[in-house]
């Protein structure tokens, strides 16, 4: 099927080919950010609160979530993941917490799906610690930063 | 620690103890949007192309996603979901498709890290389904619609 | 969609919705058999081989695929199994052995994919540590035994 | 023990030492059954029913196991998978479902096992999805139809 | 077999048959040490290394491993962790931490085997963490320390 | 931070880049004990009993649970392991059980935290068949006894 390297010429779902790629490096990042709004931005942030252990697990969380892309995407190619890093950035104009994920991979596929599962899942981590104080937090812009290694070249967006 | 209930009062992680919560029934809708572009989203639409299994696997995606919470977020509790709904929606205006996901439950806490969860994966498996066409998709606007059952009443956005 | 329980009204696939279930006590009990041909049976029966660790290895891949079981069949309700027993039969007249496994529950769903699954795969095990013998095994006669517990009362095959 | 590559010299289970094998490209295609009698199958053909949710389903569920062969085997050596296709074919003569699961490789042991679990999973997942009209399906016919690559040359069965 | 809880009549292993149990709030604490040595210890305790990351991931660890017990101890039945905590405290006299795991449920079986799961992953990946610095750290004293509900009534060590 | 090579230079957890490291054939040795106490070493030990199960059971949790080590250590690589092995040895003197469990690989990084899982799993699981006997029961003595390959050369304890 044109464009959709996963479906088969009948349409059909699959774990496409990918056997005789060569092993490559590969690096993607991606980010995405939880808009928490003021109260919780202020729990988070402020003096009192040991937002350390937040940001913690919620790293973990990432982290243990990018490993884990092949089990929660469908057709994505089990990998060796050579480096993981999550890091959260708060933004305080807008009441929001930006997380992005980097992933890197000696392999034959990208790897932005594992980028963008560790941000989604770090920034869902977030929003369950955070989920007693707002139930109208929004996690939005998960999108990719960066991806090289592989024939598709270097982008940037 | 206030407000976090995932915090102990040294601001340690906790899974947090419900052991005399009382079982009720519970239910939480929640949903996200994937933009996908103008060239994506006629793929998607356009007629010569099996769109189903696009939208069939990102549905079972998020529908085993959502069982797997417990193991992707840290501090939440396992629970015996009785009920989970993925649905999509194309959205012509803006090239994009919505994504609902409602889950249900018999049990002692509320299920809204499931449905967030299940609608974060079935997003991220369009984006991969998709990826080969575009690199610029986004997902966003993730967030809680509706959760009833358990003390905090009945909630809609 | 009429018969089938697991698609809603539009033919998409959905977890059904049990939370008004009642919690009952069910069994189900599955068998399948793997015929292994002549050689492989009697290196399985014969005096000089530890025969032993492969049926233990085979019963411990069936009771713990059998918790899996939500996991792997997508539309599978998450259940709290309360017992599973995995049973092998060696029969020499058509050189296979034959693999029971017994499922117990007290929740709200019956049990018999769970009784499948781990019947399954506990002879893919078999399957697996006989295969450098011979390529020619085959795994057949997967069924539901018994059933009882909810709705649809008592079933012997 | 001769003829077990899984069991040691006490006949022990063990995962048996490929570090020194080379890496090359190998191919496995397991193929089953699922017999379901009339009435599914007029179901499952019939025109009135989304028969397409039904085998989209079990498509996804056969990839996704094949992925967690390793898990699920005891003695299994985690793997790269490299492609995975699951294909159902209808047959009419017998009121059956054919399943041909094809696994690709580059690495250091053969598929054989993959292509046969996700073969067994996408049929149980077929049974599960149909056996609210019928409890006398029977999943058979599990088999190895051909493999390549490595030590022990081209097999077709 | 007497004793063995785990062992039917002919030593087979099985999941032993909790259906008709009661639900009663339960509760098991374990605790462990790693003894890390002079080096390691004054790593963690000192000044210049910011020791909360790794007690914070080794907490997020222990916490995910309790809820993973049945799926690594293969006859330990699917409980619903009702509360998990994992704490640590360092002890300056033997180069030790000690970590103390307490996990709660409202169900039919014992929870000890989670606690202790839960003790040993986080010691592990206290030595995870260290182990560039030393390769003699050693995991000890992994114990029960107290356990209650259900019908072997209130044990303290 | 110097030493912790999994904390990147503020303190945060990161999995660390491995991406450049060479491929080199690498094995690790971990041994532990269960100090089981009399009666329960009687039991194993004695003639009535069929401890194969106990200790077949024990071994196939060690062998799944070292390939699942980095989804249980949150900052260890995904690896392919090709080899795993775990023995046990009966010590009368003192009661106890020695577990040893040797883990092979072809790869970037050490496996000394699959040898320690596995141990530290097999170990668990014993004391899961045997604590109906006895709640007094001691895990102890986790280390690493040898380890080869990679950069930090050979190294037996």
């Amino acid at each position: 099927m044109e464009g959709f390297s996963h479906l088969d010429e009948n349409g059909n779902a699959v774990m496409v080919d990918v056997t005789e790629k060569n092993i490559t490096q590969r690096i993607a990042r991606a980010s995405g950010r939880i808009y928490v709004g003021e109260e919780v931005f202020n729990a988070i942030k402020g003096g009192n609160v040991p937002k350390g252990d937040v940001f913690a697990c919620a790293r973990v969380a990432g982290i243990m979530a990018a490993k884990k892309t092949s089990e929660l995407i469908p057709l994505c190619h089990p990998l060796l993941l050579t480096g993981i890093a999550v890091e959260f950035e708060t933004e305080e104009a807008q009441n929001s917490v930006k997380c992005t994920c980097t992933v890197k991979l000696s392999g034959k596929t990208g790897v932005e799906m594992e980028a963008l599962t560790g941000t989604s899942v770090a920034l869902l981590t977030i929003y369950d610690m955070c989920k007693a104080i707002s139930k109208r937090m929004e996690i939005s812009d998960i999108h990719l930063e960066e991806k090289d290694g592989g024939k598709s070249g270097h982008f940037i967006r």
